[in-house]
């Protein structure tokens, strides 16, 4: 492997041999390798400013399938640490002696702020910052991709679809995409939720989903939030439906065997139905199964020996 | 032992030598077996749409003692599975590989339907639903009468006291002590929470407290809810300890070894006095040891190699 | 070490036999020192009738570095628990086999009595009771201090600074620095919040902090609590601040070589300023980390065989 990163903030600055490296150790732990000594006696902390069950539990299964100590620390409800810097707090449980903070956090910058202060020997794998990353799930898509069309992304076309203005795993999808050469990637979505500050650079931007859906191998669908509705950058959720929603007929203008991936919770019968879901061609199941094989080998690379 | 049940989602169908070799099991943990090994790297998740955290603690406990990786997700609380579905959420923890769930739902059917949607090599334990059933609990009832009485059940007098219309609790020791052959079974209760469906088969229904506690072996208390009075199904909580509280001088009309069991939290001054609660009769806190080693026992049967 | 106590309740009649063995024992931990296998299978519980996530997750890390199971129930937000008793709480979770149980309550004696109703084989570690004590910070800033000016106290002049009336930290601390025989024992905070029921004996009130710091070789700030202003207790943080705040300008009043200690959450800006707080005089992280080293200690004490 690559020279070893101290930290795992974002995907846009990793080399693309550490990517390749990260996602073939994934692999082999998806494949069923084990490795249950890696982080013996290891403590890792899941800090969570902004709250986020799911992703804490992978997490949580990754670090223990490593043989690591693995706690919690809710900082959205914490009573305790009212009127505590969010660097206090950081510094408090690392003096505790843990080594890996898994950090999400709703404001960019701010786990890698906190990544910046932490102490010798210390890593911080970014659980999700803001609007700006959220590597892991860069990674899963990336491994689940692999795993339905092959190493080689060269000839690969890609569809993003939704709110790529507001999204942390868009961000992360496009780093990996373009450092990993992918053939073609388009993105699709209400034009009040395209970003235009130079993330979509290198995409194709096509406004109507179903000329978009022509002859793509992979659809990344992302969820739509209920508020941007009250923030007014969308007019309803039948209207978000109808327009970017992901039916089983628009899947047909894909490539025949072209993949869906969403990263969850859906919002069934918003951004995709039931048939398109549960059908044969997703991956949602997958991409989850995958997270805790990537945050395995995400740990094992930034704090095993 | 028997044929190895898939789930264990209630003792209403469960044959009576998986149920005694449940028991047999229990009561060697109970002992002091151990079995450290058993479930070792095993994630067990305790999945939980109702709160419950003595039920929760339980089952946790029985999972390390067998080297379970033990996680918890209250989706209750949770702010990430807002919009997703119970399935949704129930196939995702199961896509990171979790191979038991120890669910506990409000809604009658709700931890059945999961179970049948459960992949393969995965198991259920429920953990309470809705009025339905609550299957450890009627099981470490069963290990504390036994622990008190012996294994022969045709001879014993059982009285179940209270909310029978809204008790999991007292559907699954009915059930058990039906496969168990209890010699009699009465039910005494306000008329208004006795169901009429069925449930009280093979019961006696005595109206008077007083009249029904005369020679009974075992006296099974339920908790009442405060929300029955709300319900205007109780008067008071007053009228009901008049008429339904175990108080020491009614309980001298049961036989002189008569038991008390009660499957907490318990409203001390309302359904049970402190005398008797925590008088030398009292199993209450037997039943909650007993908790941990039946739990043990099913999740060793159903998870164990 | 000296005859092994059965719970860790209170510093106040800990004999300086006992103490000093603790503190070596936290030593050998602080410097590396493992015992991985003390607590094998061994469950305790951190049972929370107060919310605090630090001194929670410090005794988690320290049960787990021995090889404990460590379970967590919150009772001050449990709604399992209602209309039930503590000790009804206390009793379930005892009997389902926890051996170790670290309280915190905000009544003043009710760890004591939960201490008091523990069956054979179960040891209370109070992790804070009302303004009573909180012997596990008592011993980890006597370590800090140890590990800063040696193991002879007696040329030591320390000065408590702020709130000590409602203080479980301050009274813990008092305790210790007495045991321990301290040469000089100096307190300092407004009038209001100092209690005169004995706790400050063999203390030197000094009114002045600029007096009161003049020559200490320690400075133990106190966390003052925002609701002191509501209580009428302290006029404003502003006008707290201007009296009893730590300040760079200040601490030069000090011994030269004077450290600063505080138990955290450090109010910033108010009892002491980010220069003091980040300066090379502060051991605030140090505390942190001997607080595992402290607990790891204690639980080997009262649990290890």
């Amino acid at each position: 492997m690559t020279d070893k990163p101290r930290h795992l903030l974002t995907l846009d600055s990793l080399p693309r041999a550490t990517l390749e490296a990260l996602l073939e150790r994934a692999q082999a732990f998806a494949a069923g390798e084990q490795a249950r000594d890696a982080l013996d006696g290891v403590a890792v902390c899941t800090l969570f400013f902004e709250p986020s069950t799911r992703t804490r539990l992978s997490f949580q299964l990754a670090g223990q399938r490593l043989g690591a100590h693995v706690l919690g620390f809710d900082a959205s409800t914490s009573s305790t640490t009212k009127g505590e810097t969010d660097l206090d707090t950081f510094r408090t449980i690392e003096a505790m002696g843990v080594r890996g903070f898994v950090i999400r956090h709703k404001g960019d910058g701010a786990v890698t702020a906190l990544a910046a202060a932490a102490g010798p020997g210390v890593s911080v794998l970014n659980a999700g910052e803001g609007r700006s990353a959220h590597p892991t799930q860069g990674l899963l898509d990336m491994l689940t991709l692999r795993q339905a069309k092959g190493t080689d992304f060269s000839q690969l076309k890609v569809l993003i679809v939704g709110d790529v203005l507001h999204s942390r795993v868009a961000r992360s999808d496009l780093h990996a995409l373009r450092t990993l050469g992918a053939g073609e990637i388009r993105v699709c979505g209400p034009a009040a939720l395209l970003p235009d500050d130079g993330t979509l650079r290198g995409c194709t931007v096509v406004d109507d989903f179903d000329a978009a859906l022509a002859g793509v191998d992979a659809v990344m669908m992302l969820r739509i939030q209920r508020e941007r509705m009250e923030d007014g950058l969308i007019a309803s959720l039948d209207d978000y439906h109808r327009h970017y929603g992901l039916t089983a007929t628009r899947l047909r203008r894909a490539a025949p065997d072209a993949v869906v991936l969403h990263p969850g919770p859906m919002n069934r019968g918003v951004e995709i139905t039931d048939e398109v879901a549960d059908g044969p061609q997703s991956l949602v199941l997958r991409q989850v199964a995958n997270g805790v094989a990537v945050r395995m080998a995400a740990l094992d690379l930034l704090l095993g020996c």
